[in-house]
Formats: C-alpha cells, sequence, structure tokens
C-alpha cells in the first residue's frame, strides 16, 4: 500500500509516515479522528491532522506524564486525568498501588470507544475498577470541585482549539483549589524548539499559582522536533521521588533515576523556564 | 518558495523541510552534497539525502559527542576527530584550554570548503591554530598509528557506504592502539529506536575491546526518531566527569549535570546496550 499520512508539524515541517492501513476515520463532535496502521509507528492515532499516539513510541510520553507526579506524591490515592481519552495515562497511574480511583474526563466520547477497540494495550486501564470515566468538559469540571484528588494530570492535544482553556492560568488556578493539601497537577507542556514563549509564560504561571514547579523532558519521536517538556506544579512536594522503594512496577522509559535525569535541563531550557530548585 | 527537502528517515518513515533557497549542490568524489537553508532549522548539510546538520539544532549534537569525552578525561591534550568535515566538533573541543592539537581527518574534502563558506557559525574552529586538517581515510589513518592521541571521537554518517568501516570492530581496535594511556575514545551510534541490532552489537565490541565504556543519549530534532546514542570506551576513566571545576565554557545543551542524566538509560536503551557501570 503506497499510501502516506503526513502531519505539518510545525509551519515548514512534515513528518510522513507510510500507511499499512486505515482502520477508521470520522469527524467526532469535536473534531477529525483517523486510526492508522503504519509501516513505523503500527496503531497511530490522529486528532485533526496530529499525531497523539502511536503503539511503538506511547510508552515514553505516558510513563513520564503519569509517574513523575505521582512518584513525586507521598501517597497518590485520588487521581483526575483531564483528557487522554486514549487511556495510556490512566494505564500508567494504575500501576501505582495507592491508587483507589483514576478517573478520566475526557470531552470526546469518541476517543474514549475507538481506542478501546483500536488500542487494546493503550486502553488497557478501563476495565480496571478504580478507573472511571467522565465525558464532559475538563475545564468546566474542575472549576467546580474543591480539594478532590492527590494528583490532577492534563493530557491534552495542542493549545489551539478545545485545548486552548488547558493552558490558561484560570484553569491552573482552578486545578488547585481541586487539588486535596499536599497535591500535585502536572501538564504535557509542547515542544522547547517549538513553542518557545508557551513554556516561558507556563513557567511563569506556575511560579505564582503553585508552593513548587518543575519541569522535566523527554524524547517522543512522533512529536514535533522530538524534545518535550512538561510541567509540574505541587502544593508542598519538592518534585522528587518521594519513596524511591514505590518504583517497583515494570516500565520501558521512567525509573527513579530518569524522574531524576529528566529534571536536569540543558541551558537552552532552562533559559526559558528558569531552573528546577 | 514552495520547494521541499525530504529525507527518507527509515523505510516508511519521511520528514521534510520547506526550503528558503537551494544553496549549493554537488557530486563530490565520495557522495552527493547539498546545502539548503530551511524555513525551520535554517541552513541544512545534506549528505547522500541525509541532513548531517542544521544551524538551528547542531549545539547538541556537536556538545555532546565532544564534551562527554572531554570532560571524562583528566586532561585532554591531544585529539583526533574522524569524519566531522563540517567543523562542529572541532569547535567544541577547542573550547577545551588543556587541548593543544584538534585534529580533524576528514575523507571529503568538500565538506570541509563547503561548511566554511555556508556554515561559517559551525565551521568557526578551523581558524583556530590548535585546529589541523588532513583530508583523507580516517580508518587508514587510524590504523597506522599507536599511541598518539587522548581522545578519538568519530563523527560519521550512517553505517552505510564510506562510513561502514567506522561501525567494525577492527577500527575500534585500531582507535584503541591509537590512544595514549588512560585515552578515550566515542563515537556517534545511531538511533535506539531505528539502530537497535547495531547498538546491541557495539555495546558488546566495546565491552571487548575497551577496559569501561559508556553509552548516553541526547534528542538531535532532525535525526530519525530523535533520541541518538553515544558510545564511549576509555583505557581507564570511568566515563564520569574528571574535574567538575572544567565545565566553564559556554554550551547551551551539555553541562556537567547533563553529562551524568544523559548516561542514565531507559530500560528501552539499557535492554539493548546493558547497565552504565
Amino acid at each position: 500500500m503506497n499510501a502516506w499520512f503526513t502531519e505539518v508539524q510545525h509551519p515548514g515541517l512534515k513528518l510522513s509516515c507510510q500507511l499499512k492501513d486505515v482502520l477508521y476515520a470520522c469527524e467526532t463532535k469535536y473534531q477529525r479522528l483517523e486510526v492508522y496502521d503504519t509501516v513505523v509507528f503500527g496503531r497511530m492515532l490522529v486528532l485533526d491532522g496530529c499525531i497523539m499516539t502511536t503503539d511503538r513510541d506511547e510508552f515514553v510520553y505516558h510513563e513520564m506524564l503519569a509517574h513523575v507526579p505521582l512518584m513525586a506524591h507521598p501517597e497518590p490515592r485520588r487521581v483526575l486525568v483531564i483528557g487522554g481519552g486514549d487511556g495510556g495515562i490512566i494505564r500508567e497511574v494504575l500501576k501505582h498501588p495507592s491508587v483507589e480511583l483514576a478517573h478520566l474526563v475526557e470531552i470526546d466520547e469518541m476517543v474514549v470507544e475507538v481506542s478501546k477497540k483500536y488500542f487494546p494495550k493503550i486502553a488497557a486501564g478501563f476495565s480496571d475498577p478504580r478507573a472511571k470515566v467522565s465525558i464532559r468538559d475538563g475545564i468546566e469540571y474542575v472549576k467546580g470541585i474543591s480539594e478532590q484528588y492527590d494528583v490532577i494530570l492534563t493530557d491534552s492535544t495542542d493549545p489551539v482549539g478545545p485545548a486552548v482553556g488547558l493552558f490558561a492560568e484560570e484553569f491552573y488556578v482552578a486545578a488547585k483549589k481541586a487539588l486535596r493539601p499536599g497535591g500535585i497537577f502536572c501538564a504535557q507542556t509542547e515542544s522547547p524548539m517549538f513553542n518557545r514563549d508557551l513554556l516561558r509564560r507556563i513557567s511563569q504561571v506556575f511560579e505564582r499559582v503553585f508552593t513548587n514547579r518543575r519541569t522535566y523532558f523527554a524524547t517522543v519521536p512522533t512529536y514535533p522536533g522530538g524534545f518535550w517538556c512538561f510541567s509540574m506544579g505541587t502544593l508542598g512536594p519538592s518534585g522528587d521521588v518521594a519513596d524511591p522503594k514505590r518504583a517497583t512496577f515494570e516500565t520501558r522509559y521512567y525509573t527513579k533515576d530518569i524522574h531524576s535525569a529528566s529534571m536536569v535541563l540543558p541551558p537552552f531550557i532552562e533559559e526559558l523556564v528558569g531552573k528546577n530548585v
């Protein structure tokens, strides 16, 4: 099959993946959704033309967005995931025995349904009795609650369209209020090559809103430029691993040593977000 | 200008960069050479269809291939660079005050000439009196010498065509002999996503050939999959920073803390290359 999916990763930059098959394509209430089987990355979920996740490289992003904040918390029991309808974050969250509730709030039901069908390994967590799924606007949900969760994670699309509000100060203030004492908020915050103004702004906002903040990074091959940043704000915890003995779950990227190493920032990232203290 | 350069990064995977200008193109004695001005990465050097370096992201690769081995050596005086005709590695090597000789052995004179003309910032080191350039086959050169250099770096193209020999055990054995006592060899050794067999093999060879070995990694946005590995073999040094006080030069990626952090390997790399000890 000589068909290719091409993502415009940035104006003037395109990544193209050869297809083995087109498994599904539709317009949901919110976005264009496509599922491909690709030669290099296996199955691939695409929303509005952007690669969200692939079977081959999903482990880096999902492990790093889930385990860093959860391991920084002394005892995460109630965890909220905003977005992340593919289920990859929930799957990782549920590897922590202390977790009693992994609550996914996803605006687009089709993302959840399609992932269950076409990405069974990524969506594996949905069948866990501790997982709960709500189909609704995550921003509205967070604004309406207080002191409910130990950890809140946002696994969002890029800051265009429905996800814009997830990168606004107003949302971070609401997320802080929704955290229980000592809680931790963490979000994917884009590329240090291509979203430098955004990263600079978010770091300043986190500095104002949270008690402590850390930026860390990892490499996601299918994301623009490879380098990817995550921003964590806490109501007390330093951001370091709270209890190394808890790192007993199986992973392909995260370890407690990677936890610390991912917070050692190269100067070209530090000049945007400041020092991790 | 709606023209694009496309690299086939792996069968089934292509990266495309929009061009502002085609600055130079020729067939050298050894390879096809192109220089583009691109929208996203600035000027870009392409050999046989593969992106070698770009103005925007060259700092990661050049700093990491040069500074990790040089900082692991207690006092690097004589440094050999095989390949690296663009001059980026030499430029970084010359930031170390102890270096008396930065000897570049490049097979293709045109790479050096073109870089001096089109990549003045990358080629900046060539004008340093401690830099020496020899246009010849690096493999033959290394096989003919013994105990000449404190550090030997190979900055090669991928293991196809003229660079195949730079990934052979025979070459590593010759490089070991060419090192002075306590010397360090380091090479770029491709992607942990796409060259897994190569990395596994090189790690086993380094284990046999050298006293100590380390694998480390960084992210190079224009290289396939982003993740990039480097393999270091020593005749004594551990691979850790020998003297932190020497980290006074200016960089955008390397720091002495990044030095250590880059050797903390995710399990998916460790399962190929073994543990860094």
